[in-house]
């Protein structure tokens, strides 16, 4: 990473965790860490106050979706994303490659780029590596990520055809990047299959990034097939840079991929499971649309010390949602990302004691029979 | 007032305007006060910290309401509303006379009380005055309301008969009232009329309130009528009992209903206006839909401290707005919570000080021409 703005250091491992500190510009991220995800330069129905309360290190943000609404140009002369979102910790942006491929028929991809319809109003839009370079340098963000096209994860042959384009893509995003002050993450992809995850992680470290995101998944292959992409890959990525698992997910997933050398996760499920009435919880979840909860006195996992369990019990919650009344969003949100940041301070803490399998023993003990 | 646990305590005057405080089983509120309105039990888009951040004393939820949805049984077995809730502060209870009445096509009135339909599923309810005391009995909030008529205020026919049965039904809760920690107010009918209104005064003030509610205005008469009733009302009503205006209003509406004599206030105005996208500032209306503040770096009001003001610019606001981001929604009612409660505590320190006039004068000349 930069030596003048970044650092990775690692303080502890225990088997293949890894417990270590991003130095950032602008404050520390202690790994692993879960970062809550601000698609539209807010975490949804979270106030910047709400997530320091809650011990988030930093957030993350969608550069297509910001170059659209409200324009990275515009948050550039309004002082960058920091500033604009009121979120003075660290920020990752995601290029926002896996929202345009996400269009289907709304792209048309070639070897210099991809041209694609706004999904707010249709107008015709062109992301090349270098504009999407420059897009997040507007942006400001600490941690910025390389243009990468993300095929399904089963499909060998588009994986392959892909994965040369993100390839020659990352490789001109690297030679664009021209900001000392952010770092820049090379995107592996190659769904489930090895030789092509393996293939993608020696081009890229070849290059040299600041950090390596394992893109494509989470997005229809089994949690085996991941594991298994994860165990080719642990020989393969440099020991002195951070790994980023794109899109997962779960806080069980979160120990099990811990395990197997990740360091940063981003994943939309405790912000959209929360608009929907559903809580995260380490048993499983809970749906508090369900008329059971109507008369339930207790928090919404005991034990918990987040707002929301502190404060109100499940029936109250579940008539914030029979209501719609957006205070039901607000807590359940409150709740699933307290959940997920408190999971990974305890995966560091285990970590850094020597304790990591005992902690993943005890947390598959406490997860409901599926 | 219930000399155990209820006491009106009159600090200083300035002129007609008063400064007082309300003693309750769940502390005290400083009046001239503006109480935010939480319907279902819940003050929408804040949670009840960001409402004792900003300051809030005392908040209102609705009988009508919470009767049929969760259902004041529901609430008295999970220990009441203000736990429910999670507000530990006092709580004033709408009778819901004025929803019902709203109900139009969906409701019957006779002598003894009035039938209707819900407005969530249509199933058919009854209240008395008898039945709309037992349900603030056990929604257990410190201030409860009769249940009264809410007429057109133009239409002097309904108004006096409407005014018959609702001094026979505020005759009929002060009989039912069987709870000693709860404070019952009369409400005052008879639209713009101020004969109807004198007579509504003395019937009430002759049968002994803990406080006095002024209904029926703000749904289409003129300000200057709402003010010809305050001036008709100022030598009919005790001096030492609160006087709460129903549903008024807006900032400058405060000042002025504290210059005839107003302790207590609520609207749904600053809550609604800002799901609506709309800002309060003493100098009018900002609508954040509005382009022209897309580039706007400055805060939603200059000066302002709330948490909105003191961290976001308008173009931020504007942005989330556009996109339907909650965060806008919860930014927007905290600036307007915050003025409200703002603009209720500098009205208590002019009176406090005799500067009320200057203070009046200045808030006036602060407002942009319309």
């Amino acid at each position: 990473m930069n030596a003048r703005a970044f650092s990775f250091e690692l303080q502890a491992t225990d088997g293949r965790a890894r417990a270590a500190t991003l130095h950032t510009p602008h404050g520390e991220v202690p790994t692993p860490v879960y970062m809550p995800v601000g698609t539209q330069a807010t975490v949804k129905a979270v106030s910047p106050r709400d997530l320091s309360d809650m011990g988030a290190a930093i957030v993350l943000a969608n550069a297509y979706h910001l170059y659209l609404r409200p324009g990275d140009e515009l948050i550039a002369r309004l002082g960058g994303l920091h500033r604009f979102m009121g979120w003075e910790g660290p920020i990752l942006t995601d290029s926002g490659g896996y929202q345009v491929f996400s269009l289907a028929q709304r792209r048309r991809v070639d070897p210099d780029g991809v041209t694609f319809r706004s999904h707010i109003d249709g107008s015709e839009h062109r992301f090349t590596p270098e504009k999407v370079i420059a897009i997040q340098e507007k942006l400001g963000a600490d941690f910025i990520t390389c243009l990468d096209e993300c095929a399904p994860p089963l499909d060998r042959e588009y994986n392959v055809k892909a994965l040369r384009r993100t390839h020659s893509w990352a490789e001109r995003c690297l030679a664009a990047k021209s900001r000392a002050d952010q770092a820049l993450f090379g995107i592996l992809q190659g769904g489930i299959f090895t030789d092509l995850r393996e293939q993608s992680a020696r081009f890229l470290t070849d290059l040299g990034f600041d950090g390596y995101a394992i893109g494509g998944l989470s997005v229809g292959e089994t949690k085996e097939q991941t594991y298994t992409v994860l165990d080719a890959l642990q020989a393969q990525l440099p020991a002195d840079r951070p790994r980023y698992l794109m899109g997962v997910g779960t806080p069980a997933d979160l120990v099990e991929c811990v395990a197997r050398g990740v360091d940063m996760f981003d994943c939309v499920l405790p912000t959209r499971l929360a608009r929907n009435g559903g809580a995260l919880t380490r048993a499983g979840r809970l749906n508090l649309r369900n008329a059971r909860f109507s008369d339930d006195a207790g928090p919404l996992e005991e034990g918990c010390s987040c707002y929301a369990c502190s404060r109100f019990s499940r029936a109250y919650i579940r008539h914030l949602v029979a209501a719609n009344e957006i205070l039901g969003h607000q807590l359940l949100t409150m709740h699933n990302l307290h959940l997920m940041l408190t999971v990974a301070r305890e995966l560091r803490a285990a970590i850094v004691e020597g304790q990591f399998d005992s902690y993943r023993r005890g947390f598959a003990a406490a997860a409901e029979p599926a």
